[in-house]
């Protein structure tokens, strides 16, 4: 396991390299990431490039013993370029032209920008493929970033219509597809197609999803283009910086192209774009389930271990808030992520930088070079983690991208948000200190003791049918509320919910409405427990299945709101509300009780255990200090963290853990 | 009294056609709506028309002995006539085309979709004159949806230049109406005046209110085009399906080109649109005083019974909030709508839509074709209403849109809405069990027992007279704040307000100010009791006039709140505040017991009874239970009310009414 | 001093003028001011001036022994001058032209509106630079209004990059200025520079400085352009009419070219633009810290007496809330104005005008020209007012638009505002009775006892060198947090802050964070006594520097948040963190009692005293009644303050005064 760092020698004087080169060595450091930005600097003026700097302090990482991770520059494409081509620049939905001045202002589809790219791609390519060290490559930097990855240019227009026509053959096959009778929305050619624009009601939800489809597949395509360039030149790896959650890539498509998944983890910042105001301790490390969603979502998608390709190395400058990390978060996140299979941890930056948009950004060093708090918890990190095999996760999460899509089109209540859905099951899953694969629905599932599947909004037959041969083979499924509503035209099944998976559930969703916070709506389990639910609640018909949880309260006292069905060697639950946190754990438990997965006593919020390989980390995301009862020896900390702290042990403690905060 | 519903046979194979049909005549139905956005389907490419579809539904509709309601299908131009005639779409007020993708694009005063809609007017009209099943029509589908009903485009710039030259003759006389030497904003010419746009500073309110008048002229001139062209062919009666209080076009004057008004009813979705948290109940069955206001409101206007032309019929997709509605909340609204003058209610829509933008708004039929709550809600309706004559209201309640134009471009205080302060006082009348006309200020006054003007904001002489002549031939008139302060032109009268009607009020306006959240400003009436106010208060100079309410707390106390004038055998009593709903009730009930119309004890918030040509419904939008006190027989239900249930009597039972909840 | 009145002849009969200048001066005013916003009155054609009405106007306030300050009417110029060159309108970033409608619509930056300016001016200097009563001017109407200040158009871009050009030379003199390296956002020429444009990210914020820089120094220049047109004339007094702490125009800069300096004070409007919800007291009479702070500033630029050019005169129609202004308040505001340094007070408007965007905006007189209650008030101050030397601050208050613009541009904490800052400070001041000038970091400082700087976030070695040499030579200075951050180009130095001002301070921020309201972050004094901040903390390491504030709670126990450093004869007090009111009220008391400047005991909010030449005044912006012990004998009241009521003596009380409200 290793740690490294993003380094912008361009940024400072030549003087200065060999001392910080020096010095990210004595810390432990075997990974320098270089050249994100460095459009500008190593082509100033169109075919005069400058390699000279860039191979100096290649060649000073090598000489110190550290790897090179190299960057394409296009995120930062140079000034000339864009006022020789100004058509290269995105367009926002109402026709206002993404401007020069930052970054990330060129589109995917532009025909000029794609032949530019390559041209820069293989000068650098080219240049390092014989150097050894030079061990892989990052394509771009965060693609999407800044609401960068819908564009409404031309090109883009020109491109859906291609990609429609593709996919549909002509304007009957879409007009089939959409289901453009509905006011008058009809097609006569494909050509008559557009990106969305400003109308005056709603979108056409089956145009959305196609055009999110769409946008998603554009960037698929230009990383597709720059990694097949990169391979041209060696067999170094490609991987490309993905953001929190983010919503408009398909990460199982773009994986393809990639040997390695990596993103940039920003603990303070990712949870204020959660719901509601944000706990001071969270304020300080992040919400651990948050980011090892991330973690789990990242290693999930190809089934190998992970980076962080950025890591978070001290205050930051873009969230609301900027509170400093507490004492130690820095090496917390770095052996959280390790825990959840990262093989390396980058931090994001060497030194905060004096100049441009992030200058409220720290790095691990401070403005005048010196060491800041990050680099000692980088340095700590580096020494304290080994070497293990990856994670062996007992449980899958079903998670998708056409899901985020159509849902956020079409939430209906304003608090529906996929992310915080999925959140809901996933923390249950973790608050058990069980490893989770987040993988795509269809993912083989032979494996996994236990599959949930927050909602599948979107199901096939297809689907349908794999699910059916996992429960059937033994497995036990849990199904969220609102799943088997869409076709993959984003058109209603004529058919009740779950539609294809029905049989599976044994049951129908009889109506559903959205629970606004004046509700006080409840649900009893087979204990007789009272659960609260919140956002959205299904009233379910049973066939086959058995009622499993039911609705309190007067009105609706003795109808279903969660069913149980047996199909082969193996159950499903359908749960047809969205549960708040008790609900959500009795589900989980009673899930992980059934399929005899190990799992803990339910842990407090903020404290988590995760085994990698062999080795179980409990990790303390909180201010209190936290007891650990367990007779094992720790290769890491003991049995009493402090305040974020974390211990390691070497053996996998996972079914017998009980932990509690110092009261 | 009729049941209907909207149909969309095109969005449906032909197989199914009989079974629905069937299905609508032995739910009792009487009316099927038919062909609304049905342009694209009935002509696919210009001039190649399609009927036989239409020709097929119609003629089966009629086939099991119910009627058709015909749409002309313009609020949903097809993609090549769009294609064709990019000019005919709108633009925002900042340029900003709209653009094709969702309805409602066009602009009405685009000379080329005026022709395109008479062309395709007199196709479907001439087609269906002999048709005698065919009884009516509805122009287009709710002007103004969508915020279309004003238009920033060329067209609208050239026709707002001829409205004004029409209006003012010249420059001179344009800078007279609007004072424009204020920032130096004369014309030299009238056609240097345009739409809206976007100013450094705020509009000239002059000109804002002309454009407003303006744009609803414009939409009563397009619908005027397409009523006139339908009457061409036949006797067939001719409306439109209005919105909640829609506030852009004046219903007085469109109501000239119509036979028969009718409005849309989604009651779960408008309580939504007003101030504040919606308590539950109202999530779930609306708001009885806002839904019978529209009633109260498109009865009142032509003085004849209306439709409600589209009936909620189970959840719908368009508030923030989807709760599902009351067990029974569709029968209720049927009956609550028959009981304030509805002598039809369609239902909008026969089936839930799988495909577009309203997948999430039911139909009375599933999306599997099955029948849902709606359904049997509407055919329990439609075998319990009876044939009745019309309403016969005591009160008038004046109303106007000029107001409503003038007032939302100057509201002054951020929470004075016009509706809002409307509703104060009609909400404090139907606690009372008073049935309303809600009428233009200048109707025929002398029927009515008493009449509310809750603001008469711009008032004339001629205004004042009528107002006059009513109070002293021994009506009793009670007036609401911030009245009389403007001339026709939105310019202050250089008169203390109520300006012109000073004489008949016996008092003038000394100062006014808005009441923030943070003041506490309370009156005490003449017997001592003190009330909130909100929002508005005005400290009053008597001349002739009695105080009636006078400010309580150390720095207004003594000064007047409200006042009473005799004036012939009448009385006028000018209210300067905006009444909270204890003061309402107290002004109301005085105004009740001075006129000597019957009227209930004060009933609780969702209680209401209405009586219709000797008939009184009592109806419960409540979860609670409800008791009738009274000795009455019962047509329908009795007089124990279960939730959201209602009650109908043979007799009008107003005067000795008494209702409480069960506690 | 005196009283005035703004008068629109051109919005009333010349019949009525002689009325109202007759009672002008009956209240004893001794200043008109004229012809603001009468372009297209005084040229309805181009060339067609008519003077005529403005001569006679300007005769009769002659004759009635009133002086006559004229307005240049450039902020509303005419439609057919925007028609004939529509060149001139400004652009909204995002390319929206500011279209003609209301005010404000030209670039300063444009060549053509230069040049019609020009003519506009000369021709009314020409015409009354001979008539002895007209005595001054005001240039244009309050620059920057509605968004102005800022314009996105050509002829700024072209500006912009003259601008550059001057500072920097060439491209690489930018390029090293703002550093460009970052994100390659390098610039091969000048002529690449452009006005801020709707980008993908961030602005670089050293561009945004400059650009805020280039906006100010626009403004400078189009207002010398009329200021020295109109010194051709003759030696009449050059003012303009600034707003409540404007932040776009570096008012230190464009007094260079003025006599006067005047503002235009709305005391309940001002209120409404702070944080939080306003108290009813100061949405009836305002904050008199908000107002004193503008009136200090005003004062404080070109150590001059200033005037109030606008006063209001009752309730006004901009701010959210428009409650009436308390009796007396319009008294109130004129004397506070006095005792803070203003020799006349100019309400606006004489009446209220029935036209135009401004109805709901008061006069002195009512709509109908009877007096309304700010008749009465002037009148009464116009009596009661009378000459007084200027002010003699003992304290400086540091401020500078420099840092307004760089902070807001990366405030970095939501609620990072710098005024709010600045008036923590103030008002500490200001509770105490000390007067306070509000000057430029650079003003020469050796006459004052102490000095304040709530931040000095932009510093260089010269102010270092500055305000060392006022420490050392005795003087007392207190530096707030976020000071010595940046250098001029709005780029970090590459040390710990305070920068150029560590060996000042004696000691350095170890790290800084934003406080979040979830935060209970509290610090503790040399007394023992705990207080809150809020906002902003920085960790402090000492060097030469002593601690007095240590920061209280487990986590950052027995760290520093405030140093004393002994300097030469004097000291400095950083103080790293936001204090809330009870810290800021210790450190200002601390300061005075340091450097022997007379206060009061801490009064209550609210109840403010201030003298001016030897006179006291005690005034009350409450609802209660206020006690005042003390011997003095009274010139105006006495020792008991009615509501909203003041007293002055004829000595300086502040030393033993001692002020409290009767409970
Ligand atoms: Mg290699
Ligand atoms: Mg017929
Ligand atoms: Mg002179
Ligand atoms: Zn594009
Ligand atoms: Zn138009
Ligand atoms: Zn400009």
């Amino acid at each position: 396991m290793s740690i490294g760092v993003c380094y912008y020698p361009e940024h400072w004087s030549r003087e200065r390299w060999e001392t910080d080169v020096q010095e990210m060595a004595d810390a432990g450091f075997e990974y320098v990431r270089l050249a994100e930005f460095s459009w500008g600097r190593l082509e100033p003026e169109r075919n005069a490039f400058d390699f000279e700097w860039l191979d100096e302090i290649v060649a000073l990482v090598g000489d110190h013993g550290m790897n090179v991770v190299l960057c394409t520059p296009t995120a930062g494409p140079p000034r000339w370029l864009l006022e020789e081509h100004p058509e290269i620049r995105q367009s926002d939905r109402d026709g206002t032209v993404r401007e020069v001045g930052s970054r990330r202002e060129y589109c995917v589809n532009s025909p000029r920008y794609r032949s530019e790219t390559e041209r820069v791609v293989r000068e650098m390519a080219s240049r390092y493929a014989d150097v050894p060290h030079v061990v892989g490559w990052q394509t771009d930097n965060e693609y999407g970033c800044h609401d960068t990855a819908r564009c409404y240019c031309g090109d883009c227009t020109a491109a859906f219509r291609d990609w429609l026509a593709e996919r549909y053959g002509d304007a009957e096959g879409l007009n089939d597809a959409w289901g453009t009778t509905f006011w008058s929305q009809q097609y006569d050619s494909i050509e008559q197609a557009s990106v969305p624009a400003p109308t005056p009601a709603q979108d056409h939800p089956s145009m959305v999803l196609d055009y999110r489809r769409f946008c998603s597949d554009s960037i698929v395509a230009y990383n597709r283009l720059q990694a097949e360039l990169l391979r041209e030149y060696d067999d170094w790896f490609v991987t490309h910086n993905f953001m929190d959650r983010f919503p408009a890539i398909d990460l199982y498509d773009i994986a393809d192209d990639l040997d390695l998944l990596s993103w940039d983890s920003y603990p303070t910042g990712h949870v204020q774009a959660t719901e509601g105001q944000t706990p001071p301790d969270q304020l300080k490390a992040g919400d651990p389930d948050l980011i090892s969603f991330n973690h789990d979502l990242h290693r999930g998608v190809l089934g190998r271990p992970f980076w962080v390709m950025e890591q978070q190395p001290g205050d930051i400058n873009w969230p609301p808030h900027s509170a400093q990390p507490a004492e130690g978060a820095m090496r917390l996140w770095a052996h959280h992520a390790v825990a959840h299979g990262a093989d390396t941890v980058v931090y994001f930056r060497w030194r905060r930088c004096l100049e441009g948009q992030e200058q409220y950004h720290a790095g691990l060093r401070r403005r005048d070079g010196s060491p800041d708090r990050g680099y000692h918890d980088a340095a700590r990190a580096a020494e304290e983690l080994f070497d293990v095999g990856n994670v062996d996760a007992p449980v899958a999460l079903l998670h998708d991208y056409e899901n985020v899509w159509a849902l956020s089109e079409q939430p209906h209540a304003p608090d529906f948000d996929y992310w915080a859905l999925v959140q809901s099951f996933y923390r249950a899953l973790r608050a058990r200190g069980v490893q989770v694969d987040v993988v795509h629905p269809t993912a083989e599932l032979s494996g996994y003791g236990a599959v949930v599947a927050p909602t599948l909004h979107i199901a096939t037959e297809d689907l349908a049918d794999h699910l059916t041969e996992y429960v059937a083979g033994g497995g036990e499924l849990l199904l969220g509320p609102r799943t088997g509503v869409k076709d993959e035209g984003n058109n209603l099944r004529p058919v009740a919910p779950p539609g294809p998976l029905t049989a599976l559930v044994g049951a129908t969703v009889e109506r559903y409405e959205t629970v606004p916070d004046q509700f006080e709506r409840t649900v009893v389990d087979d204990d007789g427990t009272e659960h609260a639910v919140r956002t959205w609640a299904e009233r379910i018909e049973t066939d086959t299945a058995d009622p499993v949880v039911e609705y309190a309260g007067s009105e609706r006292e003795g109808s279903t709101a969660s069913v149980r069905n047996a199909v082969g060697d193996g159950h499903v639950v359908y749960c047809g509300v969205w549960p708040g946190q008790d609900l959500a754990d009795e589900l989980v438990a009673s899930l992980l009780t059934r399929s005899g997965i190990d799992h803990t006593t339910r842990m407090p919020d903020g404290v988590r255990a995760a085994v990698r390989d062999g080795h179980t980390w409990v990790l303390n995301f909180t201010s209190d200090h936290v007891d650990i009862e367990t007779d094992s020896e720790w290769a890491v900390g003991n049995a009493t963290l402090e305040p974020f702290d974390l211990a390691v042990a070497d053996r996998d403690l996972i079914g017998g853990l009980a932990v509690s905060k110092q009261t």
